[in-house]
C-alpha cells in the first residue's frame, strides 16, 4: 500500500509532518510506503537533517506549491495546480497511491478529494467522520463539514458508512446509531431529521436507536452520531473551544491555591489529555470517496501524523470501503439524490 | 408588576419553586407581586411550612393539574386545560400578570406562551435567548429551541431582539453580533446563513461582525450569537453535557492523587461553578412574545427561581419589548415571512 502524505499542510508543517512519517515508517506493514508530497529540496533537506534519507519506505513526490491554511479552497485549487494537496489528489485519482493524508487546508483537501477521487459506488455525497472520546466507546460523528446542505439519503448513508467504520476500527459489533436532534421523541426535530428517521428505520441492518440530544454526545448514549455537516462542524469546533475555555478557567482558579496543588493539577490535566486525546485517532476520515482520505487537525504533531498513517493503513486493510459499497448495494432504499 | 410563577414545573417542584418565591419576595420593587400557580392546598401547605403564608406580595392562583417534564407538549396542553402552565399563559393573555416564569416542560411552556400571549409588534416568530458565561462578557445566544425551521427574517429579528436584551440586561453598549456558521469567510455556511447575512448587513443599527464558528462561542468573540433553534438547542445541551463529562473525567484523575489534592480540587470546582453559574441568570427569555416569559432549567433550585423572578422584573422594567418593537418598526427590511 502507498500512502500519499501532504508534507506542507498544517501549522507545524513541514517539520512535524516529516517527523511523523519517520516515526511511522518502521511500524508499517512490509511493502507499504509513504509518499511525501512537497518541494523536493525542502523535503530532502529535512530527511537529511534527521539522517532519514535512506529509509526505504519513504519516497518524495515533488510539488512546487503550497495552499495556505486560510486560503479560499476553490480559488486556491484553481490557482495552485502544483500544490501539495492538488498533486496528492491527482496521485490518488491515477491510482498511484491508495490513501491520502493532509493536515492542511481542510476545505481544499475535501474539495480536491471529492473532485479527483470520485465517489464510492452507491454513495451520493461523501461525509467527514470524526471520532470523539467519551466516558465509554469512542463516538464516531458524521458529517462534520463536508456537506452543509444534506438530503435525508445523505444522512442515511452517513449512518451506514460510520457504522462500518465504527465496527471495523473500534471493534464495536453493532454500533448504536443516534440521530442528532433536539428531543428524544419522534416528533422532535426539523424537517430533515424527521424524513431521515424514516430511512434509518427502513434499514434493519442499522442499529438505529432514535434521536439523541446534544447532552448525549459525551454520555456514551450511542457509538455513531449522524447529522448535517453544518451541525456536526459546529459541534466539533464548539467542543474544542469549550475544552480550551474550561481548562483556562480552571487554571485561573488553581493559581489561587499553592504551588503544590498547581503542580498536581498540571499532572491531572496531562493525564486527562492523554486519556481523551484526539491525536490518538490521527484524523477524520472522508468517508464515501473511492479510496482512503484522512484529514488531520491543523495543529497535528509528529505523533498525530504517525497515528494517522497507521490508521489509514488499517482503514484500507480492513476493506471498509468494500463493505460500505456492499451494504449500500444490498439496501433497497431509493438513493436518487432527490 | 405581577409575576405569574408556575409552582409545579421542574425537577424540584413545588418545594424549590415556592422557596425561590419566598427568597425573592422581599427583594422585589414595592408593589410587585408573585402569583404562585398550582394546586391551592399544596401551595398553602408549603407556605405554612415555611411560615410564609402572610408574605404580602405572594398570592396563590389555583390550577388543579400539572404537566409532566416528559409529556408531549401539544397533547399535554390540549388535555390539561387546568394545568399550571396553561393557567399561567391564560393569566398573561388576559393581562392579569405582566410576566410568567416556569421551570417545567419547556416545549409546553413555549407553546402555551406563543399561543396565548401573541407576538410582539413586528416579530414574526419568537426565539429563546439563553445566556452563557464566557471568559469575557456573558454571551446571549438566540434561538435555542423555539423555532427549528427558521427563515432569514426570523434570524435577523433574533439579532435585533438579543442585541436589545444584551444591552439592557448586561450594559453592553453595542453588542457584537455573530452569525453561527462553519467558517469565517462570507461564502461559508448553508443557504440560510448566506441569506441571513444580507439582512444583517442591511441594518446599520446592528453591530454585525460576521460569521463565528463553534470554537468562538466561549472565546468572547461576540456578545450575541444567532442561529436556528435546531442548532442553538444542540449547542446549549452539548455544552451542558460536555461540562458534566469533563468534571466527571477530571474527578477520576483527581482521585488518583492524595486526599489533600482531592479536597483542594473540590474547592476549585466549587469556585469555578460559582463564577460560571447559569443559575445566576435565572433562565432563558422567550423573546418576541407580547410580555415577559422566562423559561428556567428543569433542575432549577430556589436561588435559580429567585434570580429568575428578579431578572423578569428587570426585563419588564427596562422596557425591552418596547425598544424591540421600536427598532423593528424603524427597520426598512421586508418582514413578510416568505
Amino acid at each position: 500500500m502507498r500512502i500519499g502524505l501532504d508534507a506542507m499542510g498544517g501549522d507545524h508543517a513541514p517539520e512535524e509532518i516529516v517527523n511523523g512519517a519517520i516515526e511511522a515508517a518502521p511500524l508499517m506493514d512490509r511493502g507499504d510506503e509513504i509518499h511525501l508530497i512537497g518541494p523536493e529540496d525542502i523535503l530532502k533537506q529535512l530527511l537529511d537533517n534527521r539522517k532519514a534519507r535512506k529509509i526505504h519506505n519513504i519516497k518524495i513526490v515533488h510539488a512546487s506549491e503550497c495552499i495556505g491554511m486560510d486560503e479560499t479552497p476553490v480559488d486556491a485549487l484553481r490557482q495552485k495546480r502544483d500544490s501539495s494537496i492538488a498533486v496528492m489528489a491527482k496521485l490518488a485519482a491515477k491510482g498511484d497511491v491508495d490513501a491520502v493524508i493532509s493536515a492542511g487546508n481542510t476545505g481544499a483537501c475535501v474539495a480536491a478529494c471529492q473532485l479527483r477521487m470520485r465517489n464510492l459506488a452507491g454513495v451520493n455525497r461523501p461525509g467527514i467522520a470524526a471520532v470523539m472520546p467519551t466516558m465509554g466507546n469512542p463516538l464516531t460523528i458524521c458529517d462534520v463539514g463536508a456537506n452543509v446542505a444534506c438530503k435525508p439519503i445523505n444522512i442515511y448513508q452517513y449512518a451506514v458508512m460510520a457504522s462500518v467504520y465504527s465496527r471495523e476500527m473500534f471493534g464495536i459489533e453493532r454500533p448504536r446509531v443516534g440521530l442528532l436532534s433536539i428531543g428524544e421523541e419522534d416528533n422532535k426535530g426539523n424537517d430533515i431529521t424527521k424524513r431521515t428517521r424514516e430511512l434509518l428505520r427502513a434499514d434493519s441492518k442499522l442499529n438505529f436507536i432514535g434521536n439523541i440530544e446534544g447532552r448525549d454526545v459525551f454520555r456514551n448514549a450511542c457509538d455513531v452520531a449522524i447529522c448535517e455537516g453544518f451541525v456536526g462542524n459546529i459541534i466539533l469546533k464548539l467542543t474544542e473551544g469549550l475544552v480550551e475555555f474550561l481548562f483556562k478557567a480552571l487554571k485561573e482558579e488553581v493559581k489561587k491555591e499553592n504551588i503544590y496543588v498547581a503542580l498536581k493539577f498540571k499532572n491531572i490535566a496531562k493525564r486527562f489529555y492523554k486519556r481523551y486525546d484526539y491525536h490518538e485517532y490521527g484524523g477524520a476520515l472522508l468517508l464515501g470517496v473511492n479510496g482512503t482520505s484522512m484529514i488531520c487537525h491543523g495543529s497535528s504533531e509528529a505523533r498525530t501524523i504517525k497515528n494517522a498513517i497507521l490508521a489509514a493503513e488499517r482503514f484500507t486493510n480492513k476493506g471498509i470501503n468494500d463493505q460500505i459499497a456492499q451494504w449500500l448495494s444490498d439496501s433497497t432504499l431509493e438513493t436518487s439524490d432527490g
